[in-house]
């Protein structure tokens, strides 16, 4: 297999943005990732695009080939495919374009991911991201995804003695990363009384404890690494890819504190990288609530299992901290347009280790991962990006 | 890039299956395709799964890890892809899958193709099926699928004199076929006059022109070509793969009466395969509707262009003609579950190829095509297997 490079980055401002249709969204996304990559319509062999649920949020299915038709690259009939995997399609998205360059079939990929969530209602919105869960065993009986990390949250805390105000605490630190982030949804650091005080959504998660409904794209343009030169000299290596899944009803498992597609993943990714969680510089992980970034720092190795909580505590993940977590913002502060997510987070990695995070840059940054979840875990992607 | 093949199949009844859950049909097919493959769980490294709209059929995203969950495979943790691209979803699935191993990344790769359309009504059946269009600049309009197959065969009419008799006698030829496949929505023969003469849906389009609204899943077992023997003898290899798209609206197009993406695709197959459109002994095409069908032996050049409404007069394509077309029934008999049907192609070819098609046989079949069409032509994906 052949070593794969990111070479071009690009993402939308994240929010609500009703001034902005679907397709203008994946094509100004795509539009800056070209730009930033040198290369043109003629150099890309495939096309993959991740959405979580594209037909529910917008009516429309087929999303590969309208991104690529919406980007303009329609005569030149590039083979465009979406992936889905709930909030993990970007991840997934990701993933499927490595391969493709890693088996020799294509050269350049450009992978996008998108969502337009809030052109439904509220209500429409929580129950099309309950597709994500299962739905004749959980979705049905009413249960919504706040109410799933709900449980995971109970019995955390039950398990290990986590607290509110640990949960809260993760929601501080990454609104104080998303007002360093222009592309965030919410650009303001929040104190920690708001977040404690905050409407409860699923006893004991508050409003501050759940990531948004967002609009927003992003976009990367892949490259076999030995022929990035041609483009670029700020290429980024993928040395990990990893992915695993897991019941996709939370009853089916034999413990809810820990998520196994993650542990399966990272497992993979670290041993394809030949590299320790210990020697990870930064991370992005997917907090769609504060206790899922507690739950992963655990299962990416960084902290032991049930220490997630102190681990925000002793400010180990902060900017400046051993291992800084969600410096973008995360999924809580960034906004979390499903399908886009696991794109963006690569985006805010390579940011990173090209030492272009601006107020958000990470000191001597050198390795970082990239941890996207579908659901409540049934599907998960990591990523470990290096600087070349 | 390594060789892959085929070392196991599995369908199930396509038809309005009201007794069976999207669940049990993914479990279904995957259990045959398993048990005909001799490959077990554990052999599994891989899976991906062809679907175009579940999330608006049943309500359920996230169906790759659902569907490894649903298979028993849930402690194993193996990778599982949804991927999407409305109605040659499950051609594109299977091109993933035969990516995943020509990479060197996996070895044995399960492909599923799942559809349960009937759960729907069949106004939200024809609206849902209207997001493999355009949403924005055609299905908002009103139009229809059938609508926009409609203008496509009122223009090769008018270009190259195909006739309305032609069409019908496509759907004879199918529903011949059809019925002697147990597995087939619609197992009996029609006379040529109750196709002529029956309801139009969509002028010049009459009832039996358009493929059915069907429920059904697909699987089949792909592995890394040298270690196909380890669990079969029965291998049929991959020797082709393509993919293409185009403008997504019909409109945006120089032509109407050649599917852009389909020529794109053949040719990528053709010249990995190293064959020619006559060497090629039986293809199943992708007729959602009869003109599709004309379209497409032109596009893959079977025929001349304009030639193909003749090449039925002829009985160039009935099972015992030149090149036989969609031996199995095709979507109008077989039935177009949408995103099973891509997968269920190669399942027919490959039971042609095996030489265990029974009734169906085609004599001396040794290389087989596979045509799946997404939308109005904006995706294509073509497949040549060959006996090994």
């Amino acid at each position: 297999m052949r070593d794969v490079a990111v070479i071009g980055i690009g993402v939308t401002k994240f929010g609500e943005l009703w001034d902005k249709s679907f397709r203008q969204l994946t094509a100004e996304a795509g539009a800056k990732a070209l730009l930033d990559s040198g290369v043109s319509g003629g150099d890309i062999d495939a096309m993959y695009i991740g959405s979580m649920s594209s037909g529910r949020f917008v009516g429309q299915e087929h999303i590969g080939a309208l991104v690529a038709d919406a980007s303009g690259f329609s005569h030149l009939h590039i083979p465009a495919t979406r992936v889905e995997g709930a909030c993990a399609s970007g991840g997934l998205a990701v993933r499927q374009g490595y391969l493709s360059i890693a088996s020799g079939m294509n050269d350049v990929v450009v992978v996008g991911g998108i969502e337009k969530m809030n052109d439904v209602s509220g209500e429409a919105a929580t129950e099309t991201l309950a597709t994500a869960a299962d739905q004749e065993w959980e979705s049905f009986f009413g249960v919504t995804f706040p109410g799933l990390y709900a449980l995971m949250a109970r019995r955390h805390m039950y398990e290990y003695g986590t607290t509110k105000k640990q949960l809260a605490e993760i929601a501080v630190k990454n609104h104080a990363n998303g007002a360093l982030n222009p592309n965030a949804q919410y650009q303001k650091p929040i104190k920690l009384e708001t977040a404690l005080n905050a409407t409860i959504v699923a006893d004991p998660l508050g409003l501050f404890d759940c990531s948004p409904v967002t609009d927003g794209a992003a976009s990367i343009v892949l490259c076999a690494a030995d022929k990035a030169k041609k483009f670029t000299d700020k290429a980024i290596k993928i040395i990990g890819s990893g992915q695993g899944s897991d019941t996709i009803s939370l009853h089916g498992r034999d413990h809810i504190c820990t998520l196994e597609a993650t542990v399966y993943a990272a497992k993979k990714a670290y041993k394809q990288a030949n590299v320790k969680p210990s020697d990870i510089d930064l991370a992005e992980v997917h907090d769609c609530f504060t206790i899922a970034e507690i739950i992963a720092i655990e299962d990416l190795g960084f902290v032991k299992k049930g220490e997630g909580g102190k681990a925000i505590e002793n400010k180990i993940t902060t900017l400046d901290g051993e291992i800084p977590i969600n410096t973008s913002g995360g999924l809580k502060a960034k906004g979390h347009p499903v399908g886009a997510t696991g794109v963006a987070q690569i985006v805010e990695i390579v940011e990173q280790l090209r030492g272009t995070a601006d107020k958000r840059q990470v000191k001597n940054a050198k390795i970082g991962l990239a941890h996207n979840v579908g659901g409540s875990g049934a599907t998960a992607v990591v990523h470990i990006l290096e600087a070349m």
